[in-house]
Parts: C-alpha cells; sequence; structure tokens
C-alpha cells in the first residue's frame, strides 16, 4: 500500500509530485499538511498533530467531511512527520511518499524530515519536492534509478562514511570505493543511461535524483 | 583568523549576517558567490571555482580589482565551497563563517554544504543565514548558546547517534540521554535562559539557533 504524506512544508509542483498524488492508496497530513493538500484538490483520510497551525475553519470542514484527527500534544518528542509515518506503518504501508518534507519550512524541520529516513532504513520511503526525489540506500543493496540522460544523481553518505560503492551508468563511475561522511565528492553526478544502478556494500547514502539536465562533454 | 566564505546560493538577510560580514578579516568567495558578495557591498579577495556560473564582464571587474582567481576544472571531486573553505584554512583561518550555504540553491548542494562541517570537526565553522546559525558540536565537548528567551535551538544527531547529551538553561532539558540517529527528538528546544549549555559525550551533533521566539506554557 502506498501511503503518501503531507509533511507541514510547501509542495514546489512537478510531474512527480503529481504521479505520486495519482498512485495514492490513503493521504495522511501532518498538522498543516491538510492545507497543502486541500490546495492541491486531495482530502486527507487522516490528520495528525497538535493542530497548532491549522486554522479552525478548516478542521472543522474536514471533520465535515469524515477525516479522521489523531491529535497529540504540543509538547511531545515526535514531530508530526514522525506520527504520520508511524500511523502510515500502523496502516500497512508498504511504500511512502512524502510531500512537503523539504520547502517553506523551518531548515531545522527541513533536517530533520531528511533525517527520518534513517529511522526506517527497510522501508521505501520517499521524499518528492518539484523536480527532485532522494531516498536512502542502506547497504548491503543496489538501487536501479530510472531517468533521463542527463539527469543529475548525487550520492551522500548521511550516517559516517560508506564502503564499496559502484555504479553503472553515471558519468563518473566508481568502483567499490569509499564515499567519506562530510566530503561531498559524490554530488552532481549524471545519468549517462536511462537506467542507472547504484550499489553500496555498507554504510548509508542519500541518493537524490534531480530531473534537471547537466551538460557533459 | 575570521575568514568568511560566500557558497553559491542565496543569503537571507538578518542582523547575524552583518555582524559576521563586519567583523571578518578575510572574504572569500566560491563562483557565484562572487555576486553575492557584491550585492551585499563587499569584493572578496579570492574567488574559487570554475567560475561556470559567474558573468564574464564581472570576472574581468573582479580582477582588475586586484581580486585574486584560482581555477579548478569544473570536473572535480570537491564542490566549490570545499574548496573555498580549504583555502580558508591555507590563509590561517581560525574560525569560518558561509553565507548561501542553505538557500537558493540545489537541494543536493545545500545537504553537501551542511555535511561539510563533519569534515572540520576542530575548526570553528558557522553557518548563517537569515535568524539561523548552525554550527557542529562534536564529542566530548560542550557549547554555550547565547540569545534571548525563547530562541529555538534543535539539536540533531549528523553521524548516526549522540550520547551522554546533557543540556542546562532550555525548556526540555536531556540528562545524559543519547540522541538516536533519525529521530527528531532534539528538535524545537527552547531557550529558556539567555545563556544555555549543550554538551555531548560521544557523538557529532548539529545545533541550529534560531532567533525566533516560540511560545512556552
Amino acid at each position: 500500500m502506498h501511503v503518501l504524506i503531507f509533511a507541514g512544508g510547501s509542495v514546489q509542483p512537478g510531474s512527480r509530485v503529481n504521479a505520486a498524488l495519482a498512485q495514492a492508496d490513503l493521504i495522511i497530513a501532518a498538522d498543516s499538511g491538510a492545507a497543502t493538500a486541500l490546495d492541491y484538490g486531495y482530502r486527507p483520510a487522516i490528520v495528525v498533530g497538535d493542530f497548532d497551525s491549522l486554522a479552525a475553519p478548516l478542521v472543522q470542514q474536514l471533520q465535515l467531511d469524515g477525516c479522521q484527527f489523531i491529535r497529540h500534544p504540543v509538547e511531545k518528542d515526535e514531530t508530526d512527520t514522525e506520527l504520520a509515518l508511524e500511523i502510515a506503518i500502523s496502516h500497512g504501508a508498504t511504500r511512502i511518499t512524502l510531500l512537503g518534507a523539504l520547502g517553506g519550512t523551518r531548515f531545522d524541520h527541513m533536517l530533520a524530515n531528511i533525517f527520518l529516513l534513517l529511522a526506517y532504513p527497510h522501508l521505501p520511503v520517499r521524499i518528492i519536492d518539484g523536480s527532485a526525489c532522494c531516498w536512502l540506500l542502506t547497504g548491503p543493496d543496489q538501487n536501479t534509478i530510472t531517468g533521463a540522460v542527463g539527469d543529475i544523481l548525487s550520492l551522500l553518505p548521511i550516517a559516517g562514511s560508506a564502503s564499496g560503492v559502484r555504479t553503472e551508468g553515471l558519468y563518473y563511475p566508481l568502483h567499490e570505493e569509499t564515499l567519506a561522511g562530510g566530503r561531498p565528492r559524490g554530488v552532481s553526478n549524471v545519468l549517462i543511461q536511462e537506467n542507472a544502478l547504484v550499489y553500496c556494500t555498507q554504510g548509508q547514502l542519500l541518493l537524490i535524483h534531480t530531473e534537471q539536465r547537466k551538460n557533459i562533454s
């Protein structure tokens, strides 16, 4: 089951956003993400949070429409996005897409949303915004990246170093190499085939695929 | 020596940005950061990069003004910001401020700029943008955070878990606790004193101090 979560940030439009919405089996909103969902023409089935950032008339309308509200106290250990992810899992999610996790939100919230991927290493969770899609590759594993020749693919070790990194179909190939934590060597690689492959033996790589042509010589 | 680096992104104005600029002993620009520096009324002493994103007339004017250009090939392992940091260190930097590292840049670049902090754990490098300032606390160490009561302070473990985290002067106190990597429990803490303290025994915490009042009960 594909669960789509509207986090509290703004959503940059794009074909990827539309495709994810069209394939959603269940939509959950984290607090003010409910307003963003409605802006996109979708009514969330569940809204979770402390509702400190949702207008009261909107809450009333959503309740009348049958939307389920799961209220948590303002003072809690979890962020609203994290609560939404837990609810998605309790509903049997096998695939999760996060929208509104990157833009128009406080910088620390945005980072927290990205680091949240580390908490779910064995569940396909993708963050989509505009032309960018990012997800976690936890070694030992491999991912096939499907896109257009010229698309940018960045590989960022997100929890220390990542070792045994091997790629196919990228302009700057890696051959069983270590990407050191902190060093942005894996940024701005480029697809030279429509199907590229990234393999990692150990560690956790954040893969960021941007549908943006980069000129390669 | 305090070195200020203009990375390639936009700079959100703020009193912190102005204070950092006023205290700079040397200004380095990473490629298009030179244009941003000029917008702020500062001419960089050094510009580094492949100059793929700087207009030719601007390059000529800066050269006439005595600015030093350090050219690197487009196809390189390092980002322009990383090269600027290395130059800052070679010039004897004891403190570095990064501007333009967070905004108006590609999402993967922004993340790479933040992870770069991990590559310099023993040098005070701060990223400033608008009302936010972020830096790395590498255990065992402690930092005093000076601000106003109500300021937001987020603590994010950035390379796995951080253990032995203890705080003073924060609304949600931590007592020798472990912040697990991926879990955003440390987000949105609040200063209840003008001088707060964060101590960490082991691991690496990204501290994000935002001058934004949060209501606490």
